[in-house]
């Protein structure tokens, strides 16, 4: 869909630690659509690298739907693509910022410049939490695609 | 052993896409030596965000041993890691660059910046070359930090 209308995809990975980035380069062709992104695992790449605001890393910690959306819009800053989308959130086994294991958020940026962010509450091993983020990235980019005007 | 050190790690993948820094972090506990790092899927990418040399690109392609090193000192730089490890190749199931599939980089920065690369000439599908590319690449690394004074 992004190939045919000639539009680019860009992640910006925290817990999924470029699980999601795997997933969509997987499947030949991809370098159509596909630029790269960032893998943002230590709070202050956030920062530094995606222009996530650091008064909102040290008030909330990086687990929140602000710092999810605002992850998806920088890395669509940094790479140029038309489409961002990020994950960030807790795979276990420990807690996080005092945030419970499976809460993760989506981020997503779509061309213009709007950005959003969906929160879920995941169940199942480290591995089982990180895939499953992966499907709902991808679902979710696929859902606002379909719904964007081209 | 990075951890023990004092040290960090970040990575730059092309051809591996992500699957290199979402083996590090399939492991708990990886927040303490690993920093993140950039999938520079796109070729301008790896000149934008790693400072890889654009007339090298020009004259080689990126599956090239240059580009390996320059990926992995480039990605130090960006996230300030002590080591840098980097993936560049050809995926298949096409030729990329009049390259065949199968040929890939490593490339490593070690700390104090002296960078290297390793080809490899891997067999398999898609889905092989990648996974072989992270296995070789995490070899690489245990050796090169097996061998450096802490």
């Amino acid at each position: 869909m992004l190939a045919a209308r000639g539009q680019t995809l860009a992640v910006a990975e925290s817990l999924t630690g470029g699980l999601l980035g795997a997933a969509i380069t997987a499947v030949p062709g991809a370098s159509a659509f596909f630029r790269g992104g960032v893998i943002a695992y230590a709070t202050e790449l956030k920062a530094e690298l995606l222009g996530v605001p650091r008064e909102l890393l040290a008030r909330h910690g990086a687990v929140h739907p602000e710092v999810a959306a605002a992850m998806a819009r920088g890395v669509c800053r940094l790479t140029g693509a038309s489409w961002g989308l990020s994950t960030t959130g807790v795979a276990g086994p420990d807690l996080q910022d005092g945030q419970p294991v499976g809460r993760v958020f989506v981020g997503l940026c779509a061309p213009g410049g709007a950005e959003s962010a969906r929160r879920f509450a995941l169940v199942g091993s480290r591995e089982e939490i990180r895939n499953s983020t992966v499907i709902h990235a991808m679902s979710l980019l696929q859902a606002a695609i379909g719904e964007h005007k081209g």
